[in-house]
């Protein structure tokens, strides 16, 4: 089978960890052992400078929302272009920890930028590029806040107020709805129901790909 | 009369910070001293953190073509929506050392970026945001170059091959060409000449508009 390109999405505290380690699991079941592993926004030393910039900025001074989205595009397409796509075309599996649709649900739904900013950036910048399988654990916002506190400290934008993680969520569920290549997992399950969801997906898209 | 923002345009070597004088002694001679600079790619220490990412890359990792218009991009929004457009409103005139024609004439004529994606990301980004006036000093490359060169060490862009500034130049006069708020002021000239030319055309300007 082709190799392909799998990601994790969700709010903080939604076990996105934990689920990659579940879906790598399964994969090495079937066989596929050559995985790359990426996470968003960084991946490669320049998107993780862009990622410290866009959180911390410089001298006091941080990104407008403008700048914050072409700068998150920017390290998405540098890790694309350099890691994502050379990794499929030499027969690894990707698996990637956030993607476009963050932007589109953190910058687009949270945030409130221009839905036709985003999905012409969307297409501008990545074209017909995309996840062959995005898992998106859902949960309630409080929720996973609470989880990620009880792990440290949150940064910027994991301070924003709840209604900012509501219209994130909103935007989530919405982007899942409309794109069967998203599966959404309720993710205030326990763990084990959560992995057990998680491994009953991949295995029957798997199956359906044909691995 | 209502502040504006003037642009000094040209390759390397082409005198722009003579250009820049030039264009202040005119405007304070017409009673405008209120006047802010701008540099670009820079302007905020953000913007000049991605002005070093782009020109410099990190750990010998160079930005994409894509990923360093992006960057390009970030900087200018930031740069507009920070310093540009508050300076502006609050009455300030501001002269620019480069802005978006640049990037259409490097990245897009030079480096042969898709046009429609400079096109694209410029109108997205900047809406209908433009410079009142754009002088553009036009001169040969080799000339520019050579001037460029005598005056130091030149950066990763300076660097690149004859070819490239001859299809950034072109680039240059085709765009001023489409565009009435660009001046082509012949570069090549004598010092005098040139000065000469470009207190003509701004002081012809500033009449036009009515100062």
């Amino acid at each position: 089978m082709k190799s392909k390109f799998v990601v994790i999405e969700g709010l903080e505290g939604a076990g996105k960890t934990t689920a990659r380690d579940t879906v790598v699991d399964v994969l090495r079941q079937h066989g596929i052992n050559d995985i790359v592993f990426t996470r968003e926004p960084g991946g490669t030393p320049l998107a993780e400078k862009l990622r410290d910039l866009f959180k911390r900025g410089v001298d006091g001074e941080l990104p407008t929302i403008k700048a914050e989205v072409l700068m998150l595009y920017a390290a998405r397409v540098q890790l694309v272009e350099t890691v994502i796509k050379p990794a499929l075309a030499r027969g690894a599996w990707v698996v990637g920890d956030r993607h476009d649709l963050s932007s589109q649900a953190y910058q687009g739904g949270g945030r409130g930028v221009d839905q036709q900013l985003m999905a012409s950036l969307r297409d501008t910048v990545l074209g017909d590029f995309h996840p062959d399988l995005t898992l998106y654990l859902d949960l309630p916002p409080l929720v996973g806040l609470q989880r990620a506190r009880a792990r440290g400290e949150l940064d910027r934008i994991e301070q924003e107020a709840l209604p900012f993680f509501e219209r994130t969520r909103a935007r989530y569920l919405e982007l899942a709805a409309q794109d069967e290549s998203i599966v959404t997992v309720d993710a205030a399950q326990s763990l084990e129901q959560v992995t057990a969801a998680i491994r009953h997906s991949v295995s029957q898209w798997l199956q359906q790909e044909g691995a």
